[in-house]
């Protein structure tokens, strides 16, 4: 049975913006369980923090790309009794944060129904890694922020919210285009795979973007009202 | 003049959520500005990476509590023009992440007016130390999530969306208390000075809270509506 399970966030691509603590968790506990999408693919969490660990137990956890929900929950149950089947302490990696949208959250409620001891190693997380490397705030003073992901809800808040944060962005182009009269409104950066090696990034109004080249599902989008 | 600012967001409370990257930088350099609110007082941004500094220049970076415009904007220039006036390459302290409602984004509009080269360094920002320390996803899946300095229009986005965060919950006992009939269908959780060592926290239904212990400002919110 397992003692604990340390919920680590990995950040992003740039292996650097790791924290002191994940390093250090990582190079004490003895099993780390990273996700993968897909039998055979590499875990690019376990890729971000492969410099810093050395002889570790590496289990992976399949959590595959569906919608369907009584498959999703089998795989979710087969990754939990893996990690509480695991003795000792365990790091479960994520990638960006554990909190927001993470692979984690799929065990996390499990874990917890189970009375396992759990903590929380906070990461950088994708859409302040985005709007560091566009070089702009999300948010100042009073300024409101929504996340919506896939887009969902955009025409409703993007008059009321400051900073709109679009997660996903494959529908993004058409939902954006859309608008016709409003679109001098709004500034767009977008970013795909922040910090990553490949990181590909793009700032503008509407009719400036290619947003083809942005429908990978690592991409971020930042909306902002022009002021 | 300065030949590089870096904007390093040095996190929360727990001086190991800094990142390497950080940490690395603040080795590098030779200058380090810091935040305080008022002169005489402590910053809490320096007091996080004292252990990772020795024998830095450390200069004071003055942002009162004010909500006049006029006055910000003096010292926000001030500080500006010393962060300029500075030879090298020089770290500019914030707490939390740089992108979100940090003190930071005071001088980033001026300095990129002045054509400064700055990187920004991402750090761990609040709400997510504060949703790891109550042990609770801040969205899953789909759901949407929004941030509300203040609680500024909060009765609008209750019921729209899945997690609310308050930043700052100085009247958020009023807020909340209001709504009467609705009482029951948010659970809400409260941290003030997330991973601090005087951290507080508290987690229940909006009866069950007594917010009069976390009208401090660095007191951050967490509503969700009960599934």
């Amino acid at each position: 049975m397992v003692e604990k399970v340390y919920g680590i966030g990995v950040g992003v691509g740039d292996k650097e913006l790791l924290t002191l603590k994940a390093k250090n968790i990582l190079e004490k506990v003895d099993t780390i369980f990273v996700p993968i999408s897909k039998e055979g693919k590499k875990s690019i969490a376990l890729e971000i923090v492969r410099d810093y660990i050395k002889n570790k137990k590496i289990i992976e956890l399949l959590f595959p790309m569906t919608k369907d929900k009584e498959t999703l929950k089998k795989y979710w149950n087969e990754a939990s009794n893996k990690i509480m089947n695991e003795s000792g302490e365990v790091a479960v990696l994520t990638l960006g944060d554990p909190t927001l949208y993470s692979t984690f959250s799929y065990v996390w409620n499990i874990l917890k129904e189970n009375n396992i001891d759990i903590e929380i190693i906070n990461g950088i997380s994708s859409p302040f890694a985005a709007a560091g490397r566009l070089n702009i705030p999300l948010v100042e003073g009073d300024e409101k922020l929504c996340i919506l992901p896939q887009g969902k809800d955009l025409e409703r808040y993007l008059d009321e919210f400051d900073t709109i944060v679009v997660m996903k962005t494959t529908n993004l182009g058409e939902k954006l285009k859309e608008l016709n009269d409003k679109k001098d409104k709004y500034v767009i950066g977008i970013v795909k795979k922040a910090t990553f090696e490949d990181e590909k990034i793009v700032y503008g109004k509407i009719d400036e973007i290619d947003f083809d080249e942005f429908k990978d599902y690592l991409s971020i989008a930042i909306i902002k009202k022009v002021k």
